[in-house]
């Protein structure tokens, strides 16, 4: 593999790397180069520690009084405002709870509530496919009343008119890592008088999100990817303060209500944020999430992103290089932007042989993954993905392209695909 | 305290008990009577070796390959079918997920398209609110073309008539343990051609429940109380399998579709009980409740019912005989039947002074919950209640009473509640 970076130029970047300590605080499989952080973050080892005090102290010992004394009560809040911290949100405006798609309906019912006048709902045909399918669900309960317009995302502020209720977008996209102009679409949408709903799923925890400087009004995120909060961990919403009373979401469970513990029978929503809490808050999990926050928190998001872009480009660079005979409309394409500031924090290419590819790869250790139809996916995580898994990434894409290992069939069998 | 009972029949009692080995496989903190496992049920020992084995192995180790060969994705249904044995359900009709609140809102919404042409929702003033309150939201979503009937439980069967589309209640009232006839109200649901949707927070790993037979329609419960899933641990659904592809609930997460890694941008339902999943299973805190759920199905319900009244009845008995001076309108009720067929698993006094009484009493280790107004109440949870437990709750009540410490300022003095 001949290229202009070499292998020790590698060991030096690692070596200067202001974040590289973060690496040993993660519980990494030896040998393995993991860039799969965007579909499951790994493991913190805070999180045994801190999940076995919960367990031990908290529940056993404590039970049921840690609702109390053991700040479980606060818990969707408390994370919350640490969340917020890291996607540009003052405090109050952000709660852990329930999972990402629970949390498009509750945002969306919201906005659309907003604008009763308003029919359509503005989204882009590369959105992750759970935002619009709750949309549709949400759509139906309210009697199909509602267009929800699919376009292209390069293009979506010029869809944007005064009939539109709602903007929603993921600001990175999944698939190919195309990050969304979030200050400028928010400003076009405010300007027809619509609202905008921004999925965070891959910027929360990849990149510095300016919630509050680009005056957005709902956002949803994940747990599981960037934040290293484990498998299925809680998500996460944020409401603008303007807007937190205006509405009272549909899913209005008793923790949203201003008196759980009353216990009264009629629905009074909580003021602010916590009125679109739902249900009981799951500690264990939350507990989890929030050892990884919290390592996010130390780690600053600036100094995530300057590594993350040198990662990217590392990457797209190190295989611009050497595996140039294998690009081409048939071969390998570039998916993500090489405009830094477009980019989010994977690289992903296509091919028509990606899922192959990505089963020989993985078969050689490097995990990444793939979505049908064609994208090869490697998410970069700067607070484990080092340089060197990133020589190593390429090193190995090129061999298996050189190679042809696709071919071979036990790389062809589709298994089921997560 | 005088008794018909004394201190050596209890220890025989606890001798011949064929649960008392389980009591050895929970953490329970030395010398607290705990009988608030219908709040939050206690940690069993298994829940942490488990606990550090998905952390460490399934996601620190397998990381994203769980998903597959770690049984993650399975996890809702095979949790779900096991909860099923527990609840009278046969395979393919029970799935684990998200909280009680969320499937309040998914049953109650397919209840009600089933039944498009019926406004009525029938349900009991005592119902817990969140139930009630997740049905406010709906109804709003849906128009406010709905009514939400609240009558006494006593008598709801006599309400039921053909504009009813649906019938729910809690199987088992959180504040009284009264349960309610799930054949006969279910029955009579029928006749009118309404649905109906049982609410088993306080009914699953506390008592058989026959939902198959009973015929019932839709169901919920939680995971936490006398499943000893853990705080906040996920919930559950039961939905008929001559329901299941009657309707798309409308909280249509991306893993409900038929084909959720196809990333098709438009929602498809999955055949059967799948399409009530919406986002994606939180995997440590569903393993926790697996443990409690794999505890409930190795001590068998019939074993447990039978425990379980013997100690309520035994609590009862106690207090009659040697606190009869204390009973009256301004003293102390039973708010718990004395009739077996109608008892859930614990037992609830109502007293003026309930709020200091209960303070008092957990001040002396003996730990059960105050609910408002004016309710004492004791969760019996026969996997780790032993008989002495209920003397010295009995004794130490006694003790309260007898001595009005609730008088002390200590003990009136108002904390949150949970």
């Amino acid at each position: 593999m001949p290229t202009s970076i070499v292998e020790t130029d590698i060991a030096k970047l690692d070596a200067a790397d202001p974040l590289a300590g973060f690496r040993k605080q993660f519980e990494l499989p030896a040998g393995l180069v993991y860039l799969d952080g965007n579909s499951l973050g790994a493991l913190p080892t805070r999180t045994s520690a801190r999940t076995a005090q919960v367990l031990a102290t908290e529940w056993g010992e404590r039970l049921i009084r840690s609702w109390n004394i053991s700040g479980w009560m606060e818990m969707p809040t408390r994370l919350g405002d640490k969340i917020g911290r890291i996607i540009g949100a003052a405090a109050g405006q952000v709660i852990s709870a329930d999972s990402t798609s629970i949390n498009v309906y509750k945002t969306m019912a919201a906005a659309l509530a907003m604008r009763p006048e308003r029919r359509v709902i503005l989204s882009t045909e590369d959105n992750f496919p759970t935002d619009l399918y709750m949309i549709q669900g949400l759509m139906q309960q309210l009697g199909d009343r509602h267009t929800l317009k699919l376009v292209d995302g390069e293009h979506i502020a010029e869809y944007i008119t005064d009939e539109v209720a709602a903007v929603t977008l993921t600001h990175v996209n999944y698939k190919t890592g195309r990050m969304y102009d979030m200050p400028g679409i928010t400003a076009k949408a405010h300007q027809h008088g619509a609202l905008t709903m921004w999925d965070l799923a891959h910027s929360a925890g990849a990149l510095p999100v300016h919630l509050d400087d680009c005056m957005a009004d709902f956002a949803v995120g994940c747990g599981y990817k960037y934040l290293n909060g484990g498998p299925g961990a809680p998500a996460f919403l944020y409401v603008a303060t303007r807007h937190q009373n205006s509405f009272s979401q549909p899913l209005s469970g008793w923790l949203g209500h201003a008196a759980p513990f009353a216990f009264t029978n009629d629905y009074a929503p909580a003021d602010g944020i916590g009125r679109y809490m739902c249900g009981t808050p799951p500690v264990l999990s939350m507990s989890a999430l929030e050892c990884g926050v919290d390592m996010m928190i130390e780690a600053d998001m600036q100094r995530i992103r300057a590594k993350s872009l040198a990662l990217t480009d590392l990457y797209i660079q190190l295989i611009n290089e050497s595996c140039a005979r294998h690009f081409g409309h048939e071969g390998l394409q570039l998916a993500t932007p090489t405009q830094r500031e477009t980019r989010g924090s994977q690289v992903s290419w296509q091919h028509p042989q990606g899922y192959a590819i990505m089963q020989a790869l993985i078969s050689l250790g490097v995990v990444g993954d793939f979505r049908a139809p064609d994208i090869i996916r490697f998410g970069v995580t700067p607070l484990y993905t080092s340089y060197a898994d990133i020589w190593r990434a390429a090193q190995t894409l090129c061999q298996v392209l050189d190679q042809r290992l696709w071919d071979q069939p036990q790389f062809q069998q589709r298994k089921k695909v997560t």
